[in-house]
């Protein structure tokens, strides 16, 4: 306890500044606070815990909190909030820890809130397609839930995150191009507000597929990466899984017939689930991590998702555009099997990148610019990484126009480490002077804020901020994060 | 001028009570100013333009704006609204004056700004499919312009509506089963706020087609019913053209029966391009007015977009459903002249309503609520019509939800409009009391502010309320609807 109170005692000493009537509230008490309100073994103090609520999946290092709160129901969360409200505690959202661009560590201490005791699926409306599930329900345990009821939820960032971590980062991923992202898969959202207020954003309890009643909360805090509120609980669409899946691949002689491959694609119709393109360094790396032993040049992964008859035509369609830019015979995976191993090998990118360079670490570049635009980044940042002694395989949604480089690099290695910095710095003014944006789905976190400035301009970002100000007037939520 | 001046007095004394520095302006310095930022023609204060510009197409009556101004570009929007806030005037958005809930009213009188001068096309992205137009583009003008590059802007609210009007009311119509509404299809917004400030919601001139960069600001101007700010540029997604297109029309037992159809029709993944219910008062209108023989039943018009093969598939499909679900045989509609007659029915269902009672009036009420509700409420709703003996056909998108009444009244009998509006608020009661919304498409406006209330509840209210403080701290845009 006493170790705690510690370690908390700076933002009491803040508090002591702005409120004389809380000088008497020792550390002590706003541990046991917690404990009143979540019970003995919803809080902990202890090291190693901290320690894995301090980071994420990047390279950002890790900022561990004062402290961890396990709330089990949304009553709780407001009751921890408020708790840190009055004490002027920074509070952290935690789901899965699977972010890449550090949104959870405590960059000023603070209570991080796991909300992983929240974890069950509430309902599921077959006949409307939608289930409204608590934050600590990841990806595939909602999938798997549904398993037998004919429906499924699409978005897929890789990682098994929490569903509510998914709508707080506004993730996507490899079924976006066809199915959205969670800006359009998300109905309603309850969350919890810095003071403990709890909000509705679409009225409690209500699932219209379709709504204009007021402002569209729910999509300010789809991708507002914590900074607002604490995502308590999630009404999803669903979708029906499709009869018949097909996965094919495909390489060509070079980014722009790859590129041209998917907008053609896209211009035919094709309702094409997957179109993931991969650099020869990066299938070079997947064939060997995975033992595979497609040809290394630029490839497209493809999925197709519908009916027996509409995946012959759509893979016929699909098969004569990517010859006429080039394309080598399609590789098929038709089989379920096949068709695992070949999207494991594509979600293993991140090892097999590591691969490359047995003993250092991995950090995922993200960004986005209009399709048209993405021969040219990508060849540029090719030419980049050679000039600058870089390794970074390329893998993105093409579809989207979303790609990303996997930097791996020696963290001991202090020139490197500043020689990647620059060069990401590079990509992302690359993606704005294309039209684009820094981020696609990886969010801006701690490491992206003043890229965000330069994308957004000032007329934007003073909106942003008043924003931030008006919903967390004392900066609680995620300091640090996003502006 | 005099006039004008006269009509603008109140708030030049309101202003008075709030800036004693203001005192010494008159009237005619505000209209002068007006016409320094946008030319002689560029303001009117006539009589019959401010009527014009006072209503829209719903039955709320009629109230002018004290002076009309048609700026012909940003700076110019910016410029006026600047004045405006600093002589304390309302301002109100114009674009089509299509709207159907009274958003465009004058209600404290103040200042329309007409946005049909800025009315070009600026950017065609062929091959990124978006597109950036000016807010006087109405849809129709931009598919027009579209025709030869195989593209299309595929959301249809019905009336030609302009597409930042369409982008300010969240507008959606019977293609967003399908392609999404308003939300879905806006990638930035260039925006006026109160005090002038140009702001660009996703960054200047960006267009990636997805992002996470900051707050998706984006979606907090769409559907905000010109309450936040001036929206002066949009950039949308756009379509490949569909290779083949058919429709059909389907008569049903019940509206259980229709309905049950077009939930296993979306179960079954058909990628239907609109669903449509007419019930048998409807389609009895529609009969008549436009020259047709449907049977007069609880009636599905569909439409289907794709290739000729897939076609084949999703219609083969749709009829066997239908057929399970006791619907009669498809009327197809394969020629476009066929096609068009079809869905200028549906369009003018307005009208064809009208024409059941000569002379009167029509109000269109619009609910949303999961599918599964839809039956209950449709049957529940058409009894309430009987035992009050009003006229009121119902039509939908069904495939979202969705669906309206289209009160057909008799403006001068005062019992009458009473019960319409006793009904109108019990049916949206209804909706709420099935976890739907008051409004689906056609917005809070003017009418449904209490309606609103009990919706979101007091949390989601609350913070409504401080977002429109925070980026109107004056009230000065479009006071008085939505919250």
């Amino acid at each position: 306890m006493l170790s705690a109170a510690r370690r908390l005692l700076p933002h009491v000493s803040r508090v002591v500044q702005h409120s004389s009537v809380r000088q008497e509230h020792s550390l002590k008490e706003v541990v046991s606070a917690f404990r009143s309100v979540c019970g003995e073994d919803g809080v902990s103090t202890g090291e190693s815990v901290r320690q894995q609520h301090g980071k994420d999946e990047s390279v950002h290092r890790c900022r561990p909190p004062d402290v961890v709160v396990f709330p089990r129901c949304v009553e709780e969360v407001s009751a921890l909030a408020k708790i840190c409200n009055r004490h002027n505690l920074p509070i952290i959202p935690f789901g899965t820890g699977t972010g890449l661009e550090g949104g959870v560590g405590a960059l000023k201490g603070g209570v991080c809130f796991s909300l992983r005791k929240m974890d069950k699926v509430l309902d599921v409306h077959q006949e409307d397609f939608d289930v409204t599930v608590e934050p600590g329900v990841t990806r595939k345990a909602l999938n798997s839930y549904l398993r037998d009821t004919g429906l499924w939820f699409p978005v897929d960032p890789g990682a098994d995150a929490s569903l509510c971590g998914m709508a707080a980062t506004s993730a996507s991923g490899t079924n976006a191009v066809h199915y959205g992202t969670m800006r359009e898969n998300v109905l309603n959202l309850e969350v919890v507000l810095a003071d403990g207020t709890i909000v509705h954003t679409a009225g409690k309890g209500r699932r219209p597929r379709k709504s204009v009643a007021g402002y569209n909360l729910t999509n300010l805090f789809v991708g507002s990466e914590g900074t607002l509120g604490i995502i308590t609980k999630a009404t999803l669409r669903l979708y029906g899984i499709p009869e018949a899946v097909v996965s094919a691949v495909c390489s060509f002689p070079s980014v722009q017939a790859a590129v041209d491959s998917t907008v053609h694609i896209l211009q035919a119709g094709v309702p094409i689930a997957r179109i993931e393109f991969l650099d020869d360094v990066m299938i070079d790396a997947c064939n060997k991590f995975s033992s595979l032993s497609y040809p290394v040049m630029p490839t497209l992964f493809l999925e197709f998702h519908g009916t027996e008859n509409s995946l012959n035509e759509q893979v016929r369609t699909t098969e004569e555009i990517t010859s006429a830019n080039g394309g080598a015979d399609f590789q098929w995976a038709l089989d379920e099997e096949t068709r695992a191993r070949l999207w494991k090998a594509r979600h293993d990118a991140w090892y097999a990148g590591l691969a490359l360079r047995p003993g250092c670490k991995a950090y995922a570049t993200d960004v986005c610019v209009p399709l048209s635009r993405l021969p040219n980044i990508i060849v540029e940042t090719k030419e980049d990484l050679i000039q600058n002694r870089l390794t970074g395989p390329i893998a993105g949604h093409v579809g989207d126009g979303n790609f990303h480089c996997l930097m791996v690099l020696d963290p001991d290695d202090s020139d490197e480490v500043q020689r990647v910095h620059l060069f990401t710095e590079r990509l992302a003014r690359r993606a704005l002077a294309l039209e684009g944006t820094c981020t696609g789905e990886h969010g801006v976190g701690l490491g992206k804020r003043a890229l965000l400035r330069e994308e957004m301009g000032p007329g934007a970002m003073g909106v942003m901020q008043s924003l931030k100000e008006t919903l967390d007037p004392r900066n609680l939520m995620n300091p640090g994060k996003v502006l």
